[in-house]
């Protein structure tokens, strides 16, 4: 009936929007299919190496399932994992199955209890040392580790092809992981590192815009209490929202700052400094808390206009200096290019933020009621103290713009 | 030298403190070492399964280390999504397999051609169905699903053995998924659920920690600039600074949510209510934005003594008043007790919030100084807004101790 017809359509609109929202998920999804399709007829039609068993080629798409993720930094990281892991183990694997038929000789009880006692304790601490936070980047190679060896100690209690077969695997898992591997950097790479710096600069952007857009929104004519000028709430103004996500990235710059470690040398031919993009996002989001702060004096009832009109000069220039300082920031980290008038905005916003505190002293107070002008006083007090914050950014970009050798624009070079 | 042995005891110590900050991950590395010698002891040395080829036993070990993770959530959503993905896609490739043998009889080229292409098509739509977030708890699913199909059918180009040796995997994975399911449940389980409903008490506890403290250092004594009584910068306190993690909590909370849904059948006895506890997170959170916001007014130079003692009886109430009601809150939640005196600090709470407007109202300015008024009145002004915060939170507690059938105090069974 009508409501299925609806629901399938629903569903499939959700769908095409995955794809919509970052066609490079479609490009992905191919990348994957073809790095399969490469292996299988690499390693089951064409015969290529005599060396492989036959059977012993699933291993090879095993591995691209596993290790093939969207971006290079985490496939890199992965593949570089599970190459070393395997090869490590597999070769502790086979030296404790040496102990163990020296140890017990044709004592089959005896081995088993030498073997399983290796596989329990190994087991047990590299479990264990996957909690470690200096071992992160390998968590995944750890498990691959407790895996392979425990798969090879184990499966060589009965060893007819057994060893033929360990290297079987570890060849095909290395195929697998090249074929991944290059399959993800060669056919539209994304790199981690360039999503990181997009986030990063798309964060202090919603800043700029924030305080470009509070400006003419607080300040907004002579109303009594502040609306947008189409009589719509001031919360559904996008962006007055958009901050909002800055308060909850941490995780999401971490986790990638993380991967982009496993890419630098590939994609930037230098050491890359993604802890300078973490501190740059770090006190971006301490400024959107404060953001969050002036945000929620758009919902006090009481305002005093008047009050407000006498501070409002100066907090307008604060907000639309720093509001052009952020969104040049946010370009220059976005264009990786050195930012050139972002201290000029900076000063200016530094001696509105002066002049205000001179009037914020000498307003004479006898006219007003508290409940009134705390709101507004207040808002300027946050814009104050917002210009430091400001400031923090954007010194912390200079010194990534310094270490990362960011461009110098041409503006400059041709005057 | 001095200096490695210095190195190797840094490094041991660290080792040591991930041990002693939860125990529990040294009971899961020997919980995993366990689970891995079972399954080795049971498929390869008694051979309890004669159905089962012995080699095809590494699929056990490959499985346990693959799905087995610290809580039992993450491991029975891993294990029982790789159960089903395998089972079907296995059936599937069988499928695809038989499709490829009618349509190209014995053309060996056709048969590979025909199979490249499904395994190229469910690789690329699988891949990119795990981009649509209504499938994220399945994503493990459909890695494995893809692993396993293509697996099958490519290795069905060569059918020496070949459906007994599928056959054989299925079963050994899922008796290494079983048997790590068991080890992880039976064994000192850790629940996600549990985890999450601490972490949101603790969290809770923290804000209210931080308004009580706030009371006592921020109103304290007579001084112009509040600093601590042990002269010490007040960001040393700890409970000043405990509260900060509660605004970054938001991913944990949710990926603890979303596993914990794995639970409850196996825990509860009935349909617990993830949601409800990460909506109290997020209101949780909205608190301590503001209270962030409350933060930043210790470092306010100029703060006008005899204004702040005018208006101090209020805001200390309202902070002890809604520092008694979060604590409150908090043991609620840990204890899945009813709270019973909430309401009346709340109550308590919006009545000196009452008061204190009335006080910001009728509050002569004409001898004050507008910075210096500033912050305390700011301070003020965020307290009246914390409270309709605090009761948010109740409320979203209360919705949560319905829903979730929490105990009744005893104290209230036998007055």
């Amino acid at each position: 009936p009508q409501s299925w017809d609806n629901k399938v359509y629903r569903v499939a609109r959700k769908i095409k929007k995955v794809g919509q929202d970052d066609p490079r998920r479609i490009v992905h999804g191919l990348k994957v299919g073809l790095a399969i399709t490469l292996a299988s007829f690499l390693l089951f039609y064409t015969k290529p190496f005599d060396l492989v068993d036959q059977q012993n080629g699933i291993w090879a798409i095993m591995t691209i399932a596993l290790i093939f993720e969207f971006s290079v930094g985490a496939t890199l990281g992965k593949g570089l994992n599970r190459m070393v892991a395997t090869s490590s183990a597999a070769a502790l694997g086979v030296g404790i199955h040496k102990i163990a038929i020296r140890s017990s000789g044709t004592n089959k009880a005896g081995r088993a209890t030498v073997i399983g006692f290796f596989v329990f304790t190994m087991g047990a601490i590299c479990t264990f040392m996957r909690f470690v936070p200096a071992l992160k980047p390998y968590d995944y190679g750890l498990m691959i580790f407790i895996l392979t060896f425990s798969m090879v100690s184990v499966s060589g209690y009965e060893p007819e092809n057994w060893l033929k077969d360990v290297q079987d695997r570890i060849v095909t898992i290395i195929i697998g992981s090249v074929i991944a591997i290059v399959v993800c950097i060669c056919i539209c790479p994304v790199w981690n590192g360039e999503d990181l710096q997009n986030l990063i600069a798309k964060n202090i952007e919603k800043l700029g815009n924030f305080l470009e857009g509070f400006k003419d929104e607080y300040f907004h004519k002579g109303e009594y209490f502040p609306k947008s000028e189409d009589g719509q709430p001031l919360d559904n103004k996008p962006f007055l929202k958009g901050y909002k996500s800055v308060l909850t990235s941490k995780s999401s710059e971490e986790t990638m700052a993380n991967l982009a470690r496993w890419e630098w040398q590939y994609r930037f031919g230098f050491k890359h400094h993604w802890k300078q993009y973490v501190k740059v996002g770090a006190l971006t989001r301490e400024c959107a808390y404060k953001i969050e702060a002036l945000n929620s004096y758009f919902n006090f009832e009481f305002q005093a206009y008047e009050f407000r009109s006498k501070i409002q000069e100066q907090c307008k220039q604060i907000c639309s200096e720093t509001g052009k300082a952020l969104k040049e920031l946010a370009s220059a980290v976005k264009t990786m290019t050195k930012p050139t008038s972002v201290n000029i905005h900076i000063e200016k916003s530094k001696v509105a933020s002066r002049k205000l505190k001179l009037l914020l002293d000498i307003i004479l107070l006898e006219d007003y009621n508290l409940r009134e002008i705390i709101p507004p006083a207040a808002v300027a007090l946050i814009l104050i103290d917002v210009v430091p914050c400001i400031e923090k950014i954007a010194n912390a970009v200079h010194e990534l713009a310094y270490l990362a050798h960011f461009k110098t624009p041409d503006s400059i070079l041709s005057p």
